[in-house]
Order: C-alpha cells, then sequence, then structure tokens
C-alpha cells in the first residue's frame, strides 16, 4: 500500500466536500475579548462570535490572579500521574469545589470533558457486569466514544423523546443494570432534556443517570451547577459530568458522583490513570471561576440578556434561527459550501469570526452558524454581526423567515 | 441491581489485593522542586523521587515567564475546539517548534499524550483499509486502548523482540498495510528498543513505524529529539509520538509526522477534533521549554550524572535495582502489601516520597519502587534515599544483590 497516496486522497476527498477544515490562527487578547487578531496572510483584527468561554471568564481578574499565583508558588506542570506524585494539593482543592458546586460527595478530575465522558462511560459500561446503556441520538461524539469503548449493550433513544426511551427501558429485565446517558443542554441545537422525566424513568426502571452538563454548568442554576441546580434535581442524577474548559474558561474535565462511584472510576479508569495531571495553575484557575460563578449572577445574568438582544435583533432582520430555550444561537445554512462561504465573508469584508459548523459535527444537510452571545459583546458588537449578516443573506439569497412584527 | 454494593464491593476488593491507590497530596514549591509539602493529617516536608519533571524544566524560570506572558496576552482558556476558535498563535507555533524537534513536516498537538496516542492510533487503525498493527506486548495503555478502539486486526509481539516481530510480519501479505507500534525508553523498566532493526524489518515489509518516545523526548539526543534522533533514526520512523508532561515539564501530546498524515488525523480523529484545545499559555510554556532543551545540553548532561550516581551508590549497599540502559531506576520489590509498606515508611520517616508501583502499571509479581533522578536532586538529597533505603531492606529483611566490589 502506498500510505502517502491513501492519506492524500483521502483528503482530497473531504475538500470536494466542502468538509476540509481550515483552522483560523487567532491571538486573543486578554481584557479585549470578544476582540481577537487573526493571523493569515496578513493580520486583522475580529470580534469572535463562535467561542464557548460564555462568559469570558477565560479574562477573569480573579481566574489568571490564581493561575499566576500557583505558577509562582507550584511551577508549570504536575509532574506526573495522580498517582504518582501529580496530585497537588489544587487538584484537591478543585475536587472538593466541584462536588459542592454538585450537591454531591465527590468528584473526579479528568484532562478534558472529552476524557471524563470517555473514560467514565467506558468504565461503568465495561466494568457493571451486562450493563446496558441507553444513549441519547444526539449524544456528544465524546459519550459516544466511551460507550463504543465499553462495549456494554448500547441502545439508542430519539433524541429528547421520553416515549422511546421508556419503551425502551420496559423491554430490559428490572434487575438489569442500566445507565441513561444524556445531555442537559445539547451543544449544537441549543435545546434542553427533559431531566425530571427522564429522572423519573429512571427510578421506575431502576436505571443510574449520566448527565453531560458541558454546556450548561457556569451558565444555568443559582450558583452556576447548571440546568439539573436550576430545577433543583442534581440529587436525583448519579453522575454529573461537566467541563472547566467553557462556561469557566480554563481546561479540563470532571464528573461529581457518590464517593463511591468516583472511586471506583479512579480506581479503574484507564484514561484517567494513565496520564500526566493537570497543571496546579489549570486547577487553581477552574476552582477561582467556580468560586466566582458560585457567588455571583451578574454574569448569568447579562449573557441571557446579551443573548435574547441578538436573538431579537436577527428576528427583526429576519435571519432565521432556531428558536431554543438556551444560550445557543444556530442560524441555519443547510450546505457546506455555502456555510464556509459566508463564514469566510463574514470574517474578510466585517472582521467577524463564525467558524462554520459543518460535518462530523452536525448532520450533513444542517449546516450552521452557531452564535454564541457573551456579557462581553457590546451592543455596538451586535448591531455589527446583525448588519453584516443582513448583507450576506441578500448577497447570497438566502432564505429569510416571515418578519412577525411587520 | 444494588449499584453503590456493587462499587463498594469492588473496592474493597482492590484493597484486599493491596491494589487499592491512595493519592499523595503534594504541594511542590517552585524553586524547591524536588522538595515538596505532603498533606495529610498533618503537613510534612518531603522529597520527590518518583515525578516525570525529570529535568526540573517544570519551574524553569523561561518556562515560568512564557506562562505568564501568555496568560497576560491572551488570558486562561483557548475557549473552544481547536476547529472553533480555538486554535491560537501560541498552538501554531508551538506545533512548528515540534515539527522542527523531530525533522517531520508537521506535528499536532493533543490535550495529552495519552489522548495522541489514543486518537492517532485509533484513527489509522480504523480508518485505513485492513490495517494490521504489530503493537509490542510492553506497551503503554494509552496505546493499547487507541490499538482496541480502532478495532484493526492486533498482532502482539513479543517485547523488543525482533524475531518474532519478523515473523509475523513475514506471514502478512506484502501489501496488506501494516503499523508497527513500539516505545523507545519504556517507562517502567527502562530498557529500550532496537529501533534501527525494527525500522529494517518495516521497510523490508513495507509497513509504518509508530514510535511513543514520550520518556525520551527532552532527555536524549543533541536537541532533545529522543533515542531516535540520538541514533540519527528521526527520518526513518513514520510517526513519532511524544508529550509535553514529563520532560518538558508542561502537559500536553503530540504526534509528528508528514503533513498528510497528521493532516489526516487532524481530519479523522475525534479525540482531536471534539475537545477544548489547551490553554494558550499552556502551549506558549511547552515552546520554551522546548527551545530551550534544544539548545541546551546542560540539563541532559546532569541528568545523567545523577541517574549515574544513584545507581551505583545504590549498587554500594547492594539494594538490588534493573540494570538499564536509560534514565528509570526501577528497584523491584515484588509484592503489592511491601511495596506499599516500603513507601510508607520512606515517606512517614524519612521524608521521601516515592509511589509504590503496583497492578496495573505493572504486571502482578512486579510491583517495584521506581526511582527518577532529575538534575535538581542534591549529593545529600541521594545520600539521603540510600541511606533511608537501606535502613528499610535491614528491617523488612528483603533481598539484596551480591556487593560485587566487596
Ligand atoms: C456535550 C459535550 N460534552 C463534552 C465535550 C468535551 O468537553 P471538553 O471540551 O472539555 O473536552 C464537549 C465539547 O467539547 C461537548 O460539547
Ligand atoms: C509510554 C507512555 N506513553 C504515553 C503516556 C501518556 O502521556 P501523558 O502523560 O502526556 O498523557 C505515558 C504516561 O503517562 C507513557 O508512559
Amino acid at each position: 500500500m502506498d500510505y502517502q497516496n491513501f492519506f492524500k486522497t483521502a483528503l482530497d476527498d473531504l475538500r470536494s466536500q466542502g468538509n476540509y477544515r481550515v483552522f483560523a490562527n487567532l491571538e486573543r487578547h486578554c481584557g479585549a475579548f470578544p476582540n481577537a487578531t487573526a493571523r493569515g496572510m496578513e493580520t486583522a483584527d475580529v470580534t469572535i462570535w463562535c467561542s464557548n468561554d460564555y462568559l469570558g471568564m477565560g479574562q477573569h481578574p480573579s481566574v489568571l490572579a490564581a493561575m499566576h499565583e500557583a505558577i509562582d508558588r507550584c511551577g508549570a506542570g504536575a509532574g506526573g500521574t495522580r498517582n504518582i506524585s501529580g496530585t497537588t494539593h489544587d487538584h484537591v482543592l478543585l475536587e472538593a469545589e466541584l462536588a459542592d458546586l454538585h450537591g454531591k460527595e465527590d468528584a473526579l478530575l479528568f484532562t478534558s470533558g472529552y476524557v471524563s465522558n470517555w473514560a467514565a462511560l467506558g468504565t461503568l459500561g465495561s466494568r457493571i457486569p451486562d450493563c446496558v446503556i441507553l444513549s441519547d441520538a444526539l449524544n456528544h461524539a465524546s459519550m459516544i466514544e466511551g460507550i463504543r469503548h465499553s462495549r456494554a449493550e448500547r441502545l439508542v433513544w430519539k433524541h429528547n423523546d421520553l416515549v422511546d426511551l421508556e419503551a425502551k427501558l420496559a423491554a430490559l429485565p428490572l434487575e438489569r443494570p442500566k445507565l441513561i446517558a444524556f445531555e442537559s443542554v445539547y451543544s449544537m441545537d441549543g435545546d434542553i432534556a427533559p431531566i425530571r422525566e427522564i429522572c423519573d424513568l429512571a427510578d421506575k426502571y431502576n436505571a443510574m443517570t449520566y448527565l453531560d452538563e458541558v454546556h450548561a454548568v457556569g451558565l444555568y442554576g443559582p450558583r452556576g451547577g447548571g440546568i439539573a441546580e436550576r430545577e433543583g434535581l442534581m440529587d436525583r442524577i448519579t453522575v454529573i459530568e461537566g467541563t472547566l474548559g467553557k462556561a469557566f474558561g480554563v481546561v479540563g474535565g470532571y464528573i461529581s458522583a457518590s464517593t463511591e462511584l468516583c472511586d471506583f472510576v479512579r480506581s479503574f479508569a484507564s484514561g484517567f490513570i494513565f496520564t500526566t495531571a493537570l497543571p496546579p495553575a489549570v486547577a487553581a484557575g477552574a476552582a477561582a471561576s467556580i468560586r466566582h460563578l458560585k457567588n455571583s449572577n451578574a454574569e448569568r445574568e447579562m449573557h441571557q440578556a446579551k443573548v435574547a438582544e441578538v436573538r431579537e435583533k436577527l428576528s427583526a432582520v429576519g435571519i432565521p434561527h432556531a428558536d431554543n430555550p438556551s444560550h445557543i444561537i444556530p442560524v441555519m445554512v443547510g450546505d457546506p459550501h455555502k456555510c464556509k462561504f459566508i463564514s469566510d465573508k463574514l470574517l474578510e469584508e466585517f472582521g467577524i469570526y463564525i467558524q462554520p459548523i459543518n460535518y462530523p459535527t452536525v448532520p450533513k444537510g444542517t449546516e450552521r452558524l452557531r452564535i454564541t452571545p457573551s456579557p462581553v459583546h457590546s451592543a455596538n458588537d451586535i448591531d455589527r454581526l446583525v448588519g453584516a449578516l443582513e448583507d450576506l443573506w441578500g448577497q447570497c439569497q438566502l432564505a429569510r423567515m416571515p418578519l412577525a412584527a411587520q
């Protein structure tokens, strides 16, 4: 086999399908986010409208101060796996902070949200004898890979569909171990799962529940515990999984659950055991971010206000955006080439950066621009965004939505 | 099923086998490494002898300065996946630094060495039609999981055994795609693979080679490119994989290879695509570390000198340690309970921290203390270590090795 030729051909295929990804090379400026410099042929000032640093915590002074302090106190890296010299006091404090955030007995830190899903679901699914995992059809890649890796039986239920979930649960023996895996806020559509009803089904059929709150932690609930906190349901979820890399603005992932469950995953998960621990400074920065958002609602309120403002202004000019109860605003395009074209034009002509979301992140035919407003976007930023989209919608002769109020 | 009870029983089993892991809770002190504070019932000063921050780069001033600078310049986290707003100029520069380190066209950054192995092997193995992976029997968990995940056919060859490898290669059709996956320095035994001979076999049988240099990068070769650099073999390896979390002192992992291979993994690897990028400050710190070690041999020379000194002094008092050509000094104990006992005593009575290495990190019956000297261990540190081990070897009536020179 000619290996190089194989790689080349596979990449050419991606290009012809419009699915080849070009990463924007950005330089964020601390204190000036969402503004950044894009580097390409030449550099240009841009406003970022697709970051998952939803609240701008990535530049919050107390987060940065905690990181600086920890670097000066104990250096750059952890120097080992969690078991072999890599557990520092900052890791222990962060896990306590996370357990408290979700009202759970314990929490376990991973190098990323991806690894936490992959390792936790992989371990639970493979180690619990005869376990069956009931997985929402739109679960994130990291959950799918974890379930696949576990080799447990997997039953995929229709997205957010309680009837289908119940049918699948009811068909299983009551005594058989079961885990229902789902998300609260689905990241690409912004819809929210019926958590309470899923917990009711879990109780009825003796299933554990595994909830990915990656796009909700920090953002919802009186202390930023996520949708389950907002709805008063945290104690009904067996495992709450989250990230430190989105609303908390740093990097890392975790699960929070009972002492025994966390200890079980800690003891058996390859992806937890055999890898260098996060730097103490990352742990310290994340802990500072969580602590801040436990005590301050200002960022969450401002965030929701900006989201409402963007939605309203998009509607006023007829730019079609999916209606959902979260902070994620998908503007549907439905074609990978057009989606990339609009994104390129936004960048080149308007200094606005919104990455096109194409396959495999979303199904083919549902290509979109995914807009994520933050408290640090100004009214002027919003007007520029909506103006630019209006302009391009005209240029590209894209469909508008009916103008409700005109 | 009673889930909590299941977890409890599994943990009790671990405890009774002596394989339950208790993490030491450490506070490293920047500028004072390998000294640290251990927190337990009370806090105590300890000297760390099991860190993988092999050269002490985790406290090197230019690494810390680069991290501080990047935090001030662009904040805490990357704010997105590499594709969706998370690629910053620091990531691009680091990838260029890594490609240059290994004399390859390109490099691709992952959140950890674990994820780089898992995602790269998983993607190559699953996407190259009919690929067979020939895996050294002692490969690291992350490689094993990646291969398993790929669902490619896997042939395990005897550790470092060229005859067995050749027999397995020869039995396969010449045209069938093949990948030989192995490590340079094996982390728990410290032995080194016959890289040149493996490359010869790869050429003869038209196989790709995948070399994990996690325990060698920064440490070997005139610019820290690893064992393959030292032996002048980098251009013969298809993929060199490494970590930024051990000798480079920070966190993260990578592969370096041809442009097309890196682009292929970048385009198809779930574990690369669907996760938040490393913080720019981590990328900047790692790049500073690599740059420093490309230009300075002092740390490598001092490291080797300290390793030789520890070996010599252990031999002088008859503490049995595995003879190998690397910097890793395994002191064999061969029983999980004894291994933990010695480790506990070292900590409590002598202020010396060496984590016991038990199953599943090493096979049952080969439990050991794994000593990793660094340039920042003083002669006094070494004498204290050897004295303490001598003392405990007496107390525990452990076998000594014949005293060669007495
Ligand atoms: C729903 C969901 N879960 C998990 C992850 C992974 O989290 P992390 O970015 O911390 O790896 C993501 C996105 O990256 C996500 O969207
Ligand atoms: C041989 C080997 N490969 C890969 C890894 C994983 O690297 P990282 O710690 O960066 O995840 C390790 C240890 O952790 C290792 O020993």
